[in-house]
């Protein structure tokens, strides 16, 4: 097995940059997990895993298939140094994001689209939930906070190798969703339906949007509807991510 | 107006207890808030505001109502001990908990159970959710997180000042809500029904348990019956804060 001592070793500072700037992951489409649950759910989608890193303390479950992977051995210090965690478990891969052809894309029937959500552990707990509801794909739009960012990453729970995850123009996708006769919802408070009261449909897509701002003015006015979960008490609004998992499983069941 | 400039007054050490000792809030009854939101909604609650602490740069808005409130000055260094955030406000205030009465509680007919949620955050969030969901209080069972933790509050939004909060024995709560006809919902994996297959009812009692391992077997024993946020996809489960706002929306619309 590969063993790595220096914290100075090209591939160390690669693993590095990958953790901390979002352009270097942009550029290279690669991305660092941590954890044995995230490392789990990798290595069933081996074709996107590049190099499991494991520290002294640490091992491969005997369950595991890594047959074909290349492991690295690292030391306490490289450890410490890729570790987001206080309390890490050790173990880290060195990933590839996913890429989906665009004919398996015009497939998807239950979409959630995502505008300018900001918060990185929102974003995780979004993926999660639309990969719970069974949701087809993400569309991640400009603005949101970087679906492989490590926090994402984190808190979307391995859902990351669950779902596909595309960036793309939000304009464009709701005119070719229309096209294909998926009715696109919008979130909204004013002029907007309570989501229990709408029409079932099998094919849906969904719009959230900024935690603040909501969805951008020129998006919501592409929208077929717009929907709402209904506020019962004195709350202003909800988590983003709250609201999301009501939406989706009113859409989806 | 009372201006504080000493990081050493006894005041601002007793302010910076409470923000960090979850005995001293305990003890004491009282708790630190921070924004312009969170003050605003709790000078909407008169009754639990002590102190008003405002720093040199911020200014009490117009329209707010604070007759009667005591509003003291803090200089930069004291802001910066009491800020929890990085980017402060400059506004915070003192505030008690609130008590409610027995025979308020035993007036209580849509309620959420908390058993052992350890994520001050997550507790935060679904406070906020039950506000929103039109839920008349909150019963934080032993071993969750305190209600009324910075990052709790925060999370919250201002939701603290709109709905009961009450720690209490979740058995002994069981017990009450049964013999007054409340229909108490456990959540659980096995044994349970997709929420969405269940009877309505008027008055229900929902339990959600510990992000790890979820409700307390003895706890889970005692429901009338258990539910659960059906998977679709590959995700092995959610996030709580999530899976509760699903489940009570699905019990209150």
């Amino acid at each position: 097995m590969k063993r790595i001592e220096s914290p100075q070793n090209s591939l160390v500072k690669h693993w590095k940059k990958l953790l901390s700037v979002r352009k270097e992951r942009d550029k290279t489409g690669e991305f660092i997990i941590e954890g044995y649950h995230l490392v789990e759910e990798a290595i069933k989608q081996k074709e996107q895993v590049l190099t499991i890193m494991l520290s002294d303390t640490s091992e491969i479950p005997a369950n595991w298939d890594v047959d074909n992977l290349e492991i690295v051995e690292i030391n306490d210090v490289i450890q410490k140094e890729l570790a987001e965690t206080e309390h890490t478990q050790g173990i880290f891969a060195h990933c590839k994001q996913q890429t989906v052809e665009e004919q398996v894309q015009t497939k998807w029937k239950r979409l959630l689209l995502i505008d300018a959500v900001q918060d990185p552990g929102n974003i995780g707990t979004m993926i999660r939930t639309a990969d719970a509801a069974g949701i087809d794909a993400v569309i991640l739009g400009k603005g949101s906070a970087d679906a492989y960012n490590p926090k994402t990453l984190r808190s979307a729970q391995g859902s990351h190798f669950h779902i596909p995850i595309v960036k793309g123009d939000l304009h464009e996708w709701i005119v070719a969703l229309k096209n294909r006769q998926v009715t696109v919802f919008g979130t909204a408070f004013e002029n907007s339906t309570p989501f229990h009261q709408v029409e079932k449909s099998d094919s849906f897509a969904l719009i959230v949007g900024n935690e603040g701002s909501g969805i951008h003015k020129e998006i919501l006015e592409k929208t077929d509807q717009n929907i709402i979960v209904p506020l019962l008490g004195q709350a202003e609004s909800l988590n983003v991510a709250v609201a999301t998992g009501i939406l989706l499983y009113g859409l989806a069941l």
